[in-house]
């Protein structure tokens, strides 16, 4: 088995979960926030910089990488890690979120999905087992099995064709999957149906997968929607394997995920915010861009100790921004990426004191609730 | 006196020489490349980049800040140095050549020069008070005197007003100038009419400034003709002061400078053809996005040792012009600096070696003459 997860600890009070992943590629500590590297970049980051602010896994997307520059010459290069100089684990998704998030562009049948590549119209057909095929070339650490996300809403039937299309498909991947040095993940569906989760979730444990992601949430339902189908999909899952929660990245749904049990997440939302001219820190968001940080010169974050928030005030980081200057957006996506995973770590720690009810209590207080989508 | 030259040896074969300029803020070691930092920022590079990679002062904009952020808030800040988190010597230009830029948008008379911003069409008036003041709010290592560049070509009775009247604000600038910790240095002009050049170089040493440009070059005349008006030029200023050539930062024309006895230079070039894609390399310009590097698995130059070729492939940072990522305007500038800096090295150790003519010879064997446009 090319990765092993090791249950370190039950929180107490909640159903949060303390681990260790042992892969590859190296360890990494549960829960993890993966920053999110499309092409084969955490956008304006170098890996030294990831590893400074103590980024453990990335993750790539595979429909942009077989599109450009090819999964068959990052595989001549020598597959991924060593393509984009990362030696830490990379876990790279299906496609199937970016294929079926095509719409007019895509055509569903049971081999596969037709699409037309949203750079050059160029015309392609991505089957369960070519979507692993393509993750084999890249030779990440962590592959997904192919899935179709069904959108938010959809009725019921709609979720149902889905969802045991993706336990077929798991199947088609698991079949064509060879790499010992890689593992594949299955990828739990059913919309916002509590039966088909537990089909799903059944299906797909049967299955027999080193780990499990939880699909199709956070494809626009409101939070509590999304927390109630936590609620009831954490606990048909393994507890001795890793559970991921696709596309989730904004603070607060990370610590409602935490302690609904979820070990992974990933999410563009810091560092596609970040590159807005938007801070995550300790007392809420910061718009940079704003006039009132002019002459503002204190850190982003005066409880944060990244490299921006020793170096640079919030007045310089204003100014780069305004003068539409590479940095601002380096500084603040180091910032923003800093503060999540430091979080993280927070998160850790308040598991292995058992005090991750007051963690979160003292959390939302100072950084607010915020009502945005997820 | 804020900077002191200790010319260390002279060339036996050229008039080249080698030399260390001490100033507050540190030492530099001449013949010197400045990377420009127009913004209060070199683009897409942190200061510890810069410092990785060896600069030992880089060059920014008085134009540029007076308009944005503003030199009072820089000085707010407690100047540029901290504003921008950069401990090394930093010049300033006078803002002269921008302004003179403006074309239509500006109107010179004796007692300074209106203008038009080109951010938001406000109106100003630069004075060489003015200009003073701004660069001493800045707080910058080395400022320098507002002067009038002749356009490409002129006549001479344009040049000879225009050195003249550079020569009556080269004393104004004196006067109004008190910061201690700040030396300001004079700028020749006289286009490219020896006498004018002689003449203006007779005013200004006259004024004994710490240091001397040479302005007006580089400004689309023929490479032969700069070399010619320096050929005459350099011989007039004093030889225990500092000698600059402003804009000039393609490696034959460094060379071609240093062996004329120029000792610093600055230029946006190396980082402004990094953003195209272009790379400065030992065996002459790569221009990364030509297919033929699809899958080219070497380093962009095999001779470097910088950053980017220790960890990347040509065809990665080609990946990365195609996909439009921030990290490719990175790589390649790191790259080009780093080779400009290191071509520094090397002629600084090709003069304590007396060993310029050859070293000269092998480098253009290999890089190749280019005809490109100064
Ligand atoms: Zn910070
Ligand atoms: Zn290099």
């Amino acid at each position: 088995m090319a990765v092993k997860f090791e249950l370190i600890k039950e929180c107490k009070q909640t159903k949060a979960r303390l681990g260790r992943l042992h892969t590859p590629h190296g360890i990494i500590n549960t829960p993890v926030f993966m920053p999110v590297g499309t092409q084969a970049t955490v956008k304006t980051m170098t890996p030294e910089e990831l590893k400074d602010i103590g980024a453990e896994i990335i993750l790539s997307n595979t429909y942009h990488l077989y599109l450009r520059p090819g999964s068959k010459l990052i595989r001549e290069a020598g597959g991924l890690h060593k393509f984009m100089n990362w030696d830490r684990p990379i876990l790279t998704d299906s496609g199937g979120f970016q294929v079926f998030s095509l719409g007019p562009l895509r055509k569903i049948t049971e081999d596969g999905v037709e699409f037309r590549s949203h750079l050059d119209g160029s015309k392609h057909f991505m089957t369960p087992e070519l979507a692993t095929e393509v993750q084999m070339d890249l030779g990440s650490t962590i592959a997904m099995a192919f899935d179709e996300c069904a959108p938010y809403p959809c009725t019921f039937e709609y979720a149902r064709e889905a969802l045991e299309r993706t336990t077929r498909w798991a199947e088609r991947c698991k079949k064509a999957h060879n790499r010992m040095d890689q593992a594949l993940f299955g990828i739990v569906q059913g919309g916002m149906y509590r039966e088909l989760r537990e089909q799903s979730a059944r299906e797909l444990v049967e299955l027999d997968f080193p780990g499990y992601a939880i699909g199709g949430l956070s494809v626009g339902e409101p939070k509590p929607l999304m927390y109630e189908v936590l609620d009831y999909t954490t606990p048909l899952l393994p507890a001795d394997k890793p559970r991921y929660l696709m596309g989730v990245g904004s603070p607060d749904c990370i610590i409602e995920g935490v302690i609904r049990g979820v070990d992974m997440f990933d999410c563009v939302l810091p560092t596609r915010i970040a590159r807005n001219g938007t801070a995550m820190t300790s007392g809420g968001k910061v718009v940079i861009r704003n006039a009132v940080y002019a002459r503002d010169f204190t850190p982003l974050d005066h409880e944060c100790d990244c490299y921006t928030c020793r170096n640079y005030s919030r007045a310089y980081i204003r100014h780069l921004f305004k003068a539409e200057e590479i940095l601002a957006l380096r500084l603040v996506t180091i910032h923003n990426l800093y503060f999540l995973l430091r979080l993280m770590e927070h998160l850790r720690k308040a598991i292995a004191e058992d005090c991750v009810p007051e963690f979160r209590k003292r959390f939302f207080e100072k950084y607010g609730y915020d009502g945005e989508e997820i």
